[in-house]
């Protein structure tokens, strides 16, 4: 299956690259979630070809999706992780494909502006472009780069928290990254690029193949309390594994 | 001369690239500024080619830089902008080359990684990779994304400062970006990526080139105040030209 998906996430990604440097219709989901009417056609191809292919699998998609996160066995699909990125040709943009049943995960994430595919199967580690990628081994974190996100429910809802934050990470560690695309922030935590990546308020479909991937490259990818992450979950922290420890503290103000 | 500084911003950028997915020694200037041996290797290359063909200008560099910005004439060299980039192998790293005589200026930046090469003279117009460049015409602040940096001197400095004008622009704004390179900020200014960019504590190498490609490329690169940016200023606001006011009173407070 993972061959599939990874020919899958190409052709859709090379949907995206074809509009990515041209003007696209943009109009609004709530204050500023970016929607674009590519958007909803790479959504519309990846989940035709996928129900064609495996229609006892359910397809959790973000343009469509209807509440319900219930299934034995189901495919994630965010069409375009970065959509801001996007409609401003801002590179990093990415297609989000997993699969996810009782005995065996998958993730995929493709970037098709820089040709970067991230892949990863339960037990059998993760790759980019079919090279093996490991976490940092970064043990302090002082000499770490750190990613973080602020979606626009969080904006609105808690900035002062995330205000705080960011100040402590920036004099904790070695600097911040923001670059807009969950997807690929945790791609980069897995290739050893990002030492720790956090984040409130994402939805399933924007984390569940990176997580797959951070976790088969040696990181870790938790809740703020440090528990295995799950999507009830509102933070997101992804290690690798060695400043886990001082990340949660900065997270909890401790 | 510009196809001379085109050409060295290449070879440059060659040393560069076979480094980026290395290891490299990194010792410590400061508390987390960042220098590699490759720095230096980079600089006295374009450094030594820079004296053999222009033995009468004066050179202004990052690495040895002895406090003298009085010339009728100097080359601005950045040999890595975006260190701790080039550290991590996150793929914003550029080398950034300018002249300034009373009557030329010309600036070139070049990021090896992405194979993107930016270059401006003063009254010919800006390019990426020979194609004409222009900034954006966004003319909302609310549909912007703006790039921002946080320099570790500013960290120590004026942290309240900075995280009290970052949560105005995050309310006010489409998104925040950080990709740690100001040169290549710049320049994706004058590409229309990035709307407007702000940043304090940086070095006249750091956005000597930038300044010069974002204002062919129609933008405007001011000081705090809303005047022509100069050395001597601390905050570099870039925009294209239309929410210059609206990131004014941010920075201002008012």
């Amino acid at each position: 299956m993972i061959d599939f998906l990874k020919k899958l996430a190409f052709d859709a990604g090379k949907i995206i690259k074809e509009y990515f440097y041209q003007n696209v219709n943009v109009y609004h989901k709530g204050k500023i979630d970016l929607v674009t009417d590519i958007d909803v056609k790479v959504e519309e191809f990846i989940k035709l070809k996928l129900s064609d292919n495996f229609s006892d699998v359910s397809i959790v998609a973000e343009e469509s999706f209807d509440g319900n996160l219930n299934f034995d066995k189901a495919f994630f699909v965010d069409p375009i992780d970065g959509t801001t990125n996007f409609v401003h040709g801002f590179p990093f943009v990415a297609v989000s494909i997993a699969y996810i049943s009782d005995d065996r995960k998958i993730g995929v994430v493709f970037n098709p502006i820089l040709n970067e595919i991230f892949y990863a199967e339960s037990g059998k580690g993760a790759y980019l472009n079919d090279e093996m990628i490991n976490v940092s081994n970064t043990n302090d974190i002082r000499n770490s780069l750190i990613a973080t996100g602020f979606p626009y429910s969080s904006v609105e809802r808690n900035i002062d928290e995330l205000m705080d934050i960011l100040e402590k990470v920036l004099k904790s560690s070695r600097g911040i990254r923001r670059a807009g695309s969950a997807a690929i922030d945790l791609c980069y935590v897995a290739k050893g690029v990002f030492d720790g990546y956090y984040e409130t308020g994402l939805k399933p479909w924007d984390i569940v193949a990176g997580k797959i991937i951070v976790e088969e490259a040696g990181g870790a990818v938790l809740n703020k309390r440090g528990e295995v992450y799950n999507f009830s979950d509102d933070y997101i922290v992804a290690t690798n594994g060695n400043i886990t420890n001082e990340l949660l503290r900065i997270l909890n103000g401790i």
